[in-house]
């Protein structure tokens, strides 16, 4: 049996030189992209013990509970990891809107290209 | 009117001190998450004006066309940006698999915690 990154069984998250890997959290049920965020090693192992997802904050440089302050957390249904272990998938349920500006997805903006460049322009 | 990084119609990627945002490729019709990579300006300029998703290879240092080598390339129906924009969310028509692996989707691994830590299940 191979034992390569992308075919171990063994879960060996590679972390960035901040010690993070980025994780893309996903509404259950229906796929739709919610938020991007990161995690660091405490972070990850919350998450995985606890079933509710905790990032890093990069802007404010604290572990972070989803939801800790608003109450809209994020009860994870399933984890995957990828191919090379450095970007994580989490399946959650989501309770109230994912995005700070109290939207359902923080992908709410869908660029458009024209001929003064790209604008961007409010989807649901 | 508002123009904050959150309300602008302006579109202002936010670059890390890489030079690079997040872009996660999301399959057209399912909503199921194919893969994350990260984009430099070229490459989301590149992924603008084609309709075709390019990326930043962090690994080989350069710029890459999905699919040029394999054939596997990305169509992309519509891009989004997230709140802060600094994470790119590609909604795609992906030619076979997304993964280097050969499988759909890089993320075919869940994760399952257990009394000896967590470990690597295969999934489709």
């Amino acid at each position: 049996m191979t034992d390569t990154i992308e075919e171990t069984a063994r879960f060996s998250p590679k972390f960035n030189a901040d010690g993070l890997v980025v994780a893309a959290a996903v509404e259950h049920g229906t796929g739709r992209l919610l938020m991007i965020a990161y995690m660091n090693a405490e972070a990850l192992q919350k998450t995985i013990d606890t079933g509710e997802a905790w990032y890093w904050s990069r802007s404010r440089g604290e572990l972070w509970r989803k939801g800790a302050t608003s109450g809209h957390t994020q009860k994870v249904v399933e984890m995957r990891v990828d191919c090379d272990q450095d970007a994580i998938e989490l399946i959650v349920d989501q309770t109230g809107p994912a995005c700070h500006t109290q939207r359902r997805s923080c992908f709410y903006r869908r660029i458009e290209n024209g001929p003064d460049g790209a604008k961007l322009v409010f989807v649901e």
